[in-house]
């Protein structure tokens, strides 16, 4: 993917500020909400049933996070879900924890089954409970290399048929055609609590200015992946508290300079047969 | 306004470290807590209708914060709200997102009507939405600039018959008779969340040493915005992630010589015809 | 106690990564899971009913943070207790605020009556309350001084039959045996909101690899206070905000050497008729 290309998105998203609305976990609405506004998009919170609808017809897009799931709060998804998708605009599920509990791994299929989800982004393990793939990869380690995280990616954008996002230290983007391999990143995206949850609200800004999913979703992970690198770079191995402040930081500051000197997006395309380097 | 008066204000708070009673939204809850701390006061958060009046009855003040309600936390808003009515303490209203669905709009105006709320505090289209002042102030940009946030202020004051505090970039405060333009601040306020939600719990604080209820508020935004000037000098562009840090940093620091230096109010006094200059 | 036993405690955890559970308050979800990464150790929040019970049993610690209660919360701590007894895995129980409103007491007592609590982690005023000992320590400043600390923690591990840690800028911990001083820490750790809940968190971490219950909770404090001496150590002065980021810093960096430095617990062999030095 051309840099120019990625960072236009970018500057779209601060011209524009899309309004998030976000119904998410308890753990993460603080730093989700200060990631949207350091990136330049417009966050909201809403999870009451009373309101839910109302706020998703307002918002460019609609983020659904299932990490401290209860009974009010998986309806008041569905009736956000529905008006998001009446309005047109895109859907991110996180299936946070999806595997963990019966809870989790039903709610999230739910969700799929009865909304049109635009993009599904979560970790190896959560991406392969939902797409059933144990068996299609067995012997795959769930959290492990680079290689497998694309070849989930790619199984289940194909086995659910919608574009895929799984995410590490580096992270993969499917869809039915292309698959993308973003190559920025940081291993300390791992050591705070968030990180995930807050790159699929930045997919989600990034879908309100481009139809090309997968691609958009490339270079949202691109740019959040080249924030974390920087946040490290100032942080320098102070650890997590001063690297979380910084991706914050990286998020505000982050433009077309950057993505042209570290933007590491490979591009694939799949067919039937198998696939090819473009 | 003279900073000795204002400095005052917040010495005795910090010798009598009133605990602030919170039901807010679970975005700001931590940051809130904090920033309470920071200042000197301490906060407490119960949301249960099985504990809100009782909390309230302990506590020196209460804020009600509507960010992320639901039918629960509207009952137990009430139920400390009677309390704190009855108690005699004051009550401040922040009325996130009103206008944005009518959920929250409608509780917004039943709070107002079922309590005796001390302060209302939002920005520029939150009070205007509360007080029905569309018409009234027609082409007026809700968000734009302080002469119509004073205009906000005082029409807001006027109609709901309460001390009304408009916040931004700058704030202003207003009661029947007066206006307080606070020319203390700093737009990076506008780039974290919360800030807002804080300055409404900092205004409580501020309200348990004083009867005065517009010139204590104003005390508390001068205090609010010295501290968000004195963060940006030391975060000095660096960005979002580290303002929000030194401006809990600032609130603890920030004291008699700052107000001396910095502090910069301006006070008209309104009546019928018109309104003067003091 | 000597560093090397404590140290090696911290060592296992961060080997093991041992997953725990939180059932905690809104404002400090998001300190706690950073604070339990930043040690090594890995959280998961799940507070619904529907699954707490899943999620404990998959947990190797469960932490029950009462301070912002509900009623379906306290359900799920229930389900949640039961399923950790169950599996035989250790469970804090913090009792924030027990003593402000009925509805905490209350259900404090009935947590530690219905589970098999493993520890109580409080600070003074709150496990005063939970172990009735107002009458026994009558003129003690339950805020007050180690002395008091000390004896607060021996009283209530002899009146609850179990261990506890009671915290401020000193800690102590008690169980029918022995008491532990803990002579690290630092009064910072009093400014900035959940310090007394990510220790609760610390503490059900060190849990997981030792039987011996206040042997490992003093280490864990140790731990603790060690971080937070070197947190202000980093922050020198600055502020509450700074503060906080230092300490998830010194949580991730704090190892073996700085134990052998720094660490200072004292233990007393507590016998029937009096308390004998070791």
């Amino acid at each position: 993917m051309r840099s120019k290309e990625a960072s236009k998105l970018l500057e779209q998203v601060r011209e524009q500020k899309p309004l998030i609305h976000n119904i998410t976990n308890v753990v993460v609405t603080n730093f989700t909400a200060n990631g949207i506004l350091s990136m330049g998009a417009a966050p909201v919170m809403a999870n009451a049933v009373q309101e839910a609808a109302d706020m998703a017809s307002a918002a460019d897009a609609l983020v659904l996070n299932i990490g401290t799931l209860n009974d009010a709060q998986i309806e008041a998804m569905m009736l956000a879900g529905k008006a998001a998708n009446e309005k047109g605009i895109p859907i991110v599920l996180d299936p946070v924890g999806a595997g963990a509990t019966a809870y989790r791994t039903e709610t999230a299929r739910k969700l799929l089954e009865q909304l049109d989800i635009t993009l599904l982004r979560g970790n190896a393990a959560e991406v392969s409970e939902i797409a059933g793939l144990e068996s299609d990869i067995r012997g795959v380690d769930a959290s492990g290399g680079e290689k497998n995280m694309e070849a989930i990616a790619s199984h289940a954008a194909k086995t659910l048929n919608i574009a895929v996002a799984v995410t590490g230290a580096k992270d993969a983007v499917a869809d039915n055609k292309c698959l993308y391999s973003i190559n920025n990143g940081h291993s300390m995206l791992t050591r705070i609590t968030g990180t995930g949850c807050l790159a699929s609200a930045v997919i989600a800004a990034f879908l309100t200015v481009t139809e090309k999913t997968a691609s958009g979703a490339a270079a949202a992970l691109g740019y959040y992946g080249i924030a974390a690198e920087r946040a490290e770079g100032f942080a320098s191995m102070q650890g997590p508290g001063t690297f979380q402040i910084e991706l914050l930081n990286a998020l505000y500051h982050v433009g077309e300079m950057d993505f042209k000197q570290q933007l590491n997006i490979e591009k694939e395309i799949l067919d039937r047969g198998g696939s090819t380097h473009e």
